[in-house]
């Protein structure tokens, strides 16, 4: 496969935004280390912008990114594309509204995670951003294809753009990678808050109207333009 | 509605120093993303200034901040107003002697909020600065005007300058908008702390009178000169 | 009381020293906002350097620094001197030996005080610089001298600098007032070390003798010249 | 025992090194005060290159790393080194493939030292970076040997590059200085993620050979190039 050159300012573009959005992982104390990656989707081609495998957060560079197709096989870059390209890759082929997807191994999320449980919907912001809880995916194996089957099953049943997967980690989508990023700093920070609610007694349920008006008010009128 | 000249500085001066302190915010790790946002009145006119609606902490300027009158009506400024306007104006209107306000979704306040748990006064700084329990408002939907309604019934009953808003977050009141800031910092250093100790066992009640002492020392005597 | 030059080359320095330590509590997270303070001994004189109240951690200057008696009396200094003043002063009064006292309301450590419950010796690092058990003081209220004469009465029969005084916060002693900030950042990372410990167990505990071993050595060996 | 021209490139080269790792241990939040300590072995000399005794995080430069032999005795340096430099010493005396060592007391995994607890295998991060449980060390006393005894014995049976050592902190090793680091890293962000999912509830557990394939898989496969 090869990339045309006017593909190639889009991709341009593209690098310099997943290379920034990265930063605000460590900002938003998601990762340690080189851990947690942010990918792009090439919009109309069948391409991904993602941070390469094993490298530090402050080496992170436009240039350092590099292209794969949607089966996860490099297409331009001169390194290794992260270990977690296929599960991004398997998502935005199942699924075309996405442009963004973002993973981390976030501490609270990830404690979620580990005991397999949902994030109950005890905040406004969750009915806010999630519409609900936020679901936990199933066990999966890096290298077979099951972690990126896992989200896409996962997320197709759910309003919410971030899925727990068992014992491992979050994943988030977006319809931007700047709004996955957002769902996955809002995702640790809901993970905590309930967390800490759970520790000292029950957080009380917010009624099913109540989400489902939160959620619709939000989607439709919140920033400084809609978001759909 | 127009603004005369004469207000004109006030609000220039206003918008410095509501952009500023947005600062203390993040730095006091009290909001993720572009949650949370201050205002202050405009004094003797229907007047607030806050921040616009889903902007980044690190795009905050003096320039970006808006103007509306006590209904929540945009009067001056490019971008649409924080979507808790309403609730902002509402507590304007309602307690003259307010002049600053702050909404944050702080965790470990939240954190009592999703329980619809007051923090109890077991330590001398709750004392100090709340005068006893910080206690919680009533579960209340963005929109139609009852938070803002929430936050007055609350807090009109209470020495407290800081509410927790059932299965929502913090708001607090100041005589200025940095002494509303200030109960926002000390809230979620109280509710941290308070939580911490309430793992491992009971705190400690301090006294009705020793409260009334120290929360009348205080708000007289403190700092370089009387605060009232 | 006058001061007279000689001791006025002393007091400008210890007021570059005691500004420049205040800026470790914020740095290691042990103080939100004005809160905390940290002072020193004007070795030979009955006076002491201090931080004056209710101002910012960022506008902590040497000029800012106040001079005191063992009274808490101004002495020199443009600003009124911090609420804890009296405090220092007693601690300086009454035990000789005591070159730096520092206050904080550290988080891990006031949880403890607010349950008025000391900290376990379970760490070597407990041993090596509290030589045991972490004490609690008694509930004292500002203003009376109860906080000073609760300090001194509990580390008089305690090897340990840092007493967690009850529903209120630290006090540390040094031998120097970087000692003392020594002191409170160690009270604070053991206090959260024997918090989480706790949570999910009983902690093992350390045999007195252990314990002995550990704090005579650490007192004599550690660093690049005997502390004592 | 003297230090031949020869191999004075590689020291300082490897004092470069070790002082640049030590700032990922406050920038990672594993260390206060002057805790903690990075070392690394000089390829085939009997000699170590490792931080001096109670130096502050700030005052850490190339210069002020100093040689010692594999009995812990100073070979080269202006300063004392490491009270823990003996333990460091008998790791590499011990186990001739290790190139690198680091001592922390991170709050989360000295926390489960002091109870004695493994840290169990729950998360797909633990299988690839330790293999299985991270195994606790026997208590020991500075000073004697038994330290070190006690790191050698334990990793000697496991996968895991870092130990607990009980009522104590953290040894981790390396293939480099700079893996040890990243185990200092991981194994913290384990301990913490561990432990708050066990404050809610049971982790679910991860079947051995899902451990097995894990832990082979990222050996030999992450990063730029395979690690061994």
């Amino acid at each position: 496969m090869t990339v045309t050159t006017d593909v190639r300012d889009t991709i341009a573009h593209l690098r310099v935004q997943v290379a920034d959005l990265h930063a605000e992982l460590p900002r938003n104390q998601l990762v340690v280390w080189t851990a947690g990656n942010v990918s792009a989707r090439v919009p109309g081609r069948d391409l991904l912008v993602i941070k390469p495998s094993g490298v530090s957060y402050d080496k992170i560079t436009p240039e350092a990114m590099v292209v794969t197709d949607l089966e996860g096989e490099l297409v331009d870059g001169e390194l290794s594309p992260s270990s977690d390209t296929a599960a991004h890759a398997y998502v935005y082929k199942h699924m075309p509204h996405v442009q963004g997807v973002v993973h981390t191994h976030s501490t609270y999320a990830t404690a979620w995670a580990a005991r397999g449980e949902a994030i109950p919907c005890v905040l406004t912001m969750i009915a806010d951003e999630f519409g609900g809880e936020i679901p936990v995916g199933p066990f999966a194996l890096i290298g077979d294809g099951s972690i990126g089957r896992g989200i896409v099953e996962t997320l197709r049943n759910h309003r919410s753009p971030a899925v727990l997967m068992r014992n491992h980690g979050v994943f988030t989508i977006g319809s931007s990678a700047r709004n996955a990023v957002k769902a996955a700093v809002m995702c640790e920070d809901v993970a905590r808050t309930v967390h800490l609610s759970r520790q000292l007694g029950a957080p009380l349920p917010i009624e099913q109207h109540h989400i489902d008006s939160l959620y619709q008010r939000y989607q439709n009128v919140y920033g400084q333009e809609p978001t759909k």
